[in-house]
């Protein structure tokens, strides 16, 4: 069999109008078909396979997708061309040339997933964040987010419909910070289970209103009870996918901020 | 006539799915609308006048908004009472108690536009900005804005719907700066004409990819020769109202940023 050139994408999309990138089951419009359905257009038969399969209604910052084609195409023609193809809210950043054994899925060395919870209503980020009406302690949550880090057994975070399988996890990021009317979550590990970032979101909310104690939390953690609450799709992206050689950019930054109004005259 | 207490209400609102703040014909649902059904639902009979009619699908950061009913209430059961009643789009960022006279359209000193502009196509901006593929030189399209400055007629810049009237306006603000994957314009005046920002927009735009020279531009403006392109509503926020004794903050940040996809170890 000859070789396929394969092609390294980074892709943002708003996962508002999707169920997921992977669909369960063979309904429902997925990032991934259109990515597959765009490329098809462009450059005949491929292959494409993602790093993170994000759920229905939870949107990715930078999700990283290898295709293969036997096409040959420059990067700039492969991404403008599926962007040309593409719905408005699926956008290739980025196309590079990759190694032919490049696997998104098995060479991700840590996927980072953010949280935006809102603190205040607000009339633009609706589909992307939590509203919460009760007053968060942040520093509270941070605390309790510092116990994630290192190897657990996250079975009691999981969904129960996840089936079987290790439950193992190796959290490498885990912390809390605010911006603005904005509090931020970030969870990096090598791999997660089924909606385990969105109960861990629900458990850490449960924390900062002062419902769940630490050690609360902690326990929840070690005796792997299942914890039912899942924090909603809207607020999650999948922040960032690293692979060997990568870096990060640190910093606490919202990927959608709620407006911040600019008269500062009259405070109440 | 037993005087009215009178609120002040300052609102932020996505326009996208409403035709304009008060809509010309009797169809079609508005923002204006929203309020006053909320509101009657609240206070039974109101009376409320916003400063600026903003056009369909337009934008605001910070409407200001009078609102007179006979009811006595508190700011904040105000505030919450009408969020509970609203779209999702909309919301009251603050109710304060004002003079009884005070009008929100004839009292309002200056009226701050910002229009964003991207650079890039994105997932997640779309409703909240103009796409310009071509290369823009934003630092030439400060230079034309900042003849915008001062008493001007601005007949050339109106639409042709607008009906009679004067056109001298007087500008107090004009600026192009960029920000990330944004360039904005920011304008400013005690009032404006018709569509007169988006067509001040279109014009700098092509001043900015070079298709109209500086000195084109300002025989335009001199001549009052109808310009008709106009900048999409997509880019355009009421960014704030100001009224006598109000400090507006400085700076030009975007109200709704272009992501910054986070990886930065493999630049192409």
């Amino acid at each position: 069999m000859p070789a396929m050139p394969t092609w390294r994408l980074t892709l943002e999309y708003d996962g508002t109008r999707y169920s997921g990138w992977q669909s369960q089951t063979n309904t429902g419009r997925t990032i991934q078909g259109q990515l597959q359905a765009a490329a098809a257009e462009l450059l005949g038969r491929t292959s494409i396979g993602g790093a993170g399969r994000t759920d229905a209604g939870v949107h990715a910052a930078a999700q990283v997708a290898h295709l293969r084609c036997s096409v040959t195409v420059r990067p700039r023609d492969l991404q403008y061309g599926l962007n040309d193809l593409l719905p408005h809210d699926i956008h290739v950043l980025k196309a590079e040339r990759a190694a032919e054994e490049f696997h998104a899925r098995h060479d991700a060395i840590s996927r980072i997933y953010l949280y935006q919870i809102a603190t205040r209503r607000t009339a633009f980020a609706k589909p992307y964040v939590w509203w919460i009406r009760d007053r968060l302690d942040a520093a509270a949550m941070d605390d309790a987010a510092s116990l994630l880090h290192g190897r657990h057994d996250f079975a009691g975070f999981a969904d129960k419909r996840a089936g079987g399988g290790p439950t193992e996890v190796v959290v490498d990021r885990a912390e809390v910070g605010s911006s603005g009317d904005l509090i931020l979550v970030r969870i990096g590990a090598s791999h997660f289970l089924w909606r385990m970032v969105r109960k861990l979101v629900a458990a850490l909310v449960e924390v900062g209103t002062g419902r769940l104690a630490a050690e609360e939390f902690a326990s929840i953690l070690r005796s792997r009870t299942r914890f039912e609450p899942s924090a909603p799709p809207s607020g999650l992206f999948l922040e960032a996918v690293l692979y060997e050689g990568d870096a990060f950019r640190r910093g606490m930054t919202p990927i959608i901020p709620v407006v911040t109004p600019r008269i500062s005259g009259r405070e109440p």
